[in-house]
């Protein structure tokens, strides 16, 4: 539609992917499942909504020119950086101001740059739903049918009768619950993951910014016009002020009325560690997913990557093998979450060569 | 002594230490252990008792380059490469032969270049030992108290009342028994591990030849003298001729009247595989041993070997980590006897450029 805009959020650092990912080469910009990116994936599978001129990314000083390498189809000067990470409900109000300045009748969805889906056009089907209820100005969230009790995300709780792909009414959202919690959520089938997805008619965001978080909407009234010469120079000045806070927390948990669409099979992973791109690859028989040349003799459910040289891996059971010229890291699968603690070590010893 | 002479054999190929090892650069010219190589180790441990104008090297056409390289102290002529390899009784036969013809009181010994001797003091008087016995007239051979029940040596049986150091009539040869006899050999306390340092004059060694591997003596016998112009040439036609047969098998099986000299607490290693070289080297609190930088998280007793790069590992147990430009290994530590069939497959694959 004319006046649907899409919002990706890409300045996470993905230190869970180290030591691929790096400060100006992080996990959106990688392509740890499939030939391109993950940024690119997001692009492409957006693509029959919202094609690339309707696109506007968000992401840090150190990823934008890789960003903006990878994304020759996105207009250049709608690939903006953050001159400082504020979490994500600074950069979605400071998006909300640009839309609405360029086009009020904007339909604003926000999305996440590191996110798989493996039925896009299914996914397709529930976003379209999405932004026609946004569209009649409601807020609206995307949930994600849970597939076992993770305690890594959000919940979204619908109200009992809430069916797939119909819009419906938002209990509540609740943080990330402790495993007992977790469990029940899923058992009782009307709590979703929330995935970050949300979608509402720009006036709608800039309203609710204004009641929730007014010191943050106060502070992003005060920008010119972004087609104005002293945007870039006043945007580094407010928007380190600006509240680190999640939109989450700071709006959605707190607005009236809003709208989830709930959604089954997309096929949504959130590719969170070694491990995910792992469990979404094909296995070999014997369980290992190699990314570059190996040798498996006596080993099970090994995850390789390894440009450019032969790995021989001999004897040994669900490792994450991923080297790199300067680095190389060995882990055990089941532990690939805590690869992120390496990336602290290595901050704590000044390794900005590693980082 | 002005007539005591050594012979390193130098020909391994040394596979279980795949990737570092190489055709042309293989185990005994590697620095597994310690800064030096092994094989300049070994010159460096015979020293005292053998200045490097004694020794001579037998080892292959691959290696003879970086051998010469290596040890600038022995006299190039004295490093030769085999035309073929053809185990040990030819190779001995050969500097045999030579060092006759050059000197006709010659004491030899035969020593390999890849194996660690943590006290080469105490080694250096067993030695002496030997080579006094040698003199007079015997085959001597070392004997290695054993420190377990290995499979994987052959052993020397010692007649009863045999002391530390004291040349004592060897009742006969085992070759690698299977591990209730290995226990039944540690246990008698007679049993020592053959680790292939021998000893004897070169008429000695020569008349064994002849009696008991008389085709090849007759073959080496064909060569003309070393010094002579057309030696290289017909060294070339005859050595691939020779029987390719262990001097263990060959001779010192057979012969009558061999001592050996029961020696213990040298620190002998044959350095066998990437696990010996962990057990050699020092841990940490953790049992980890890092040959170049290392992050060990939640991680023990694994050996990290990769230079120029960090590793860093993470939630791991009892692996071998041993990276180069265009091979990693990631190992069982457990099996790093194995590591060999790795080249095994190498091969069959003709992959020239990683063996």
């Amino acid at each position: 539609m004319a006046n649907y805009y899409g919002l990706i959020l890409a300045g996470g650092r993905g230190t869970r992917f180290w030591p691929r990912s790096r400060r100006s080469h992080s996990k959106q910009v990688l392509s740890v499942v499939g030939e391109r990116s993950l940024i690119q994936q997001t692009v492409d599978r957006l693509r029959p909504l919202l094609p690339p001129e309707r696109l506007w990314i968000l992401t840090s000083t150190h990823l934008k020119d890789e960003i903006t390498r990878q994304l020759p189809e996105v207009p250049r000067r709608q690939i903006l950086a953050e001159p400082v990470p504020r979490n994500t409900a600074p950069a979605i109000g400071l998006a909300g101001r640009i839309l609405h300045s360029l086009d009020p009748d904007a339909v604003m969805g926000v999305f996440s740059a590191d996110q798989v889906i493996g039925k896009p056009a299914r996914y397709l089907r529930f976003l379209r739903a999405a932004y026609r209820a946004a569209a009649q100005g409601h807020i609206v969230v995307l949930g994600i049918q849970p597939r076992w009790p993770e305690t890594g995300y959000g919940y979204v709780e619908f109200a009992e009768g809430a069916r797939t792909g119909q819009p419906s009414p938002v209990v509540r959202f609740h943080e990330k619950p402790a495993l007992a919690a977790a469990r029940r959520y899923v058992a009782s089938g009307r709590f979703y993951w929330n995935a970050g997805m949300f979608f509402w008619r720009t006036p709608v965001l800039l309203e609710a910014l204004a009641c929730h978080l007014p010191g943050t909407a106060r502070l992003l009234q005060t920008l010119p016009c972004f087609t104005d010469r002293g945007f870039s120079a006043r945007l580094q000045e407010v928007f380190p002020k600006c509240e680190k806070i999640s939109i989450d927390y700071a709006v959605l948990e707190k607005a009236k009325g809003v709208l989830g669409v709930p959604c089954d099979e997309i096929g949504w992973s959130d590719v969170g560690s070694w491990n995910a791109v792992y469990e979404l690859l094909p296995h070999d028989a014997d369980g290992n997913v190699a990314r570059s040349e190996a040798l498996f003799t006596g080993s099970r459910g090994n995850y390789v990557d390894a440009s450019g040289k032969l790995v021989a891996l001999l004897g040994v059971q669900d490792l994450i093998v991923v080297d790199t010229p300067d680095a190389l890291l060995v882990a055990d699968r089941a532990q690939a979450q805590r690869v992120g603690g390496i990336v602290e070590l290595l901050e704590k010893r000044k390794r900005e060569d590693l980082l």
